[in-house]
């Protein structure tokens, strides 16, 4: 196998990569500023050992606990529970949001053989018996497997009755329109319709 | 800045790559096998070293001459130029050209300061007038500039009227349907057809 396609197999593993354009980004590669490829590579490689999932909420940071679980002037008593580390980046970013993050590490999917041993509900259990919550948002995704998991979130804090558990809002998106919606979204939105003052 | 937007600043320089998919990209490097981020990083730092471009054609190559050029089983009386070093190996995949290639390093393009002193004319020069030529393919692509390119080669050559000039047919796309051909295709496609026997 010659360096091209080296090069090119490797980068069509990243995410949204295909053939055609590993084999573009790699021509690209070889015409570049070095300096451009060495710095790239070298962050590729750092990558791991920089970031690292926080030992409390789990998801990526440079400082464990991560700025979000140290910073004291978030509301202590309000837990967000996501799937993925980059939710958080995303909750966080829409300015709404000033209270605490768990990331599951995913949903629950049978199917891809993830259960609830392999997300990180134990550790949620230990720091909602430990700490003084009385909200959990479950930010999970609006999909089968994310609903599946709020269902077993729902399970999970059945005996804690003065906890409030509540789910982000579904329905249509801002600035989309109702032609364009899908039916199940459309269904989801006329059942949550909300009061009009 | 942080390591992970390092990582995906330095990702969406690469062609086709916007920032969402940097930033997913980059995500999915923290979670990858630490293996995989080492071999694509030092895949991306030693491209440049493993890969140079040929001293006789142009194209990409391992070895210098390329195997191409060094290859005295293919025509020596046929050179096909081309735009890119990746024109080559389209080219060659084709299984129907066994002939030499040149590769211009571009096209002729004035807004964007490609003039003919920047695309490698006096090595094509030189290997014309070194050569036993009797056929050059003008493979520049159908667009503004390398019809423009085209004709400055043609202009280059016009002193040598032994020496046949062709170009690449134009026209619709095998598979493709009238329907959805743009009209300058379509236009070419008249203007060029071909008796059918």
């Amino acid at each position: 196998m010659s360096a091209i396609e080296e090069l090119s197999r490797s980068l069509s593993r990243l995410p949204g990569v295909g053939p055609k354009s590993a084999l573009r980004m790699a021509y690209h590669l070889i015409k570049t500023d070095p300096e451009f490829n060495r710095e790239l590579g070298e962050r590729i490689v750092s990558i791991q050992e920089k970031v690292r999932p926080c030992s409390v909420c789990g998801c990526f940071t440079e400082e464990d606990p991560c700025p979000f679980c140290s910073d004291q002037t978030r509301d202590r008593s309000l837990l967000c529970i996501v799937e993925q580390p980059q939710d958080v980046v995303k909750i966080s970013s829409s300015g709404v949001y000033n209270g605490l993050f768990h990331v599951l590490g995913g949903a629950i999917n049978p199917l891809e053989g993830i259960g609830p041993a392999q997300l990180s509900f134990d550790s949620l259990k230990k720091r909602v018996r430990e700490g003084q919550f009385r909200e959990i948002i479950i930010a999970t995704n609006p999909t089968d497997e994310g609903d599946t998991t709020a269902l077993y979130l729902k399970g999970l804090f059945a005996d804690s009755p003065d906890l409030k558990l509540t789910r982000l809002a579904s329905g249509l998106p801002i600035g989309g329109e109702l032609e364009y919606a899908d039916k199940l979204t459309l269904a989801r939105s006329l059942r949550n319709r909300t009061s009009f003052q």
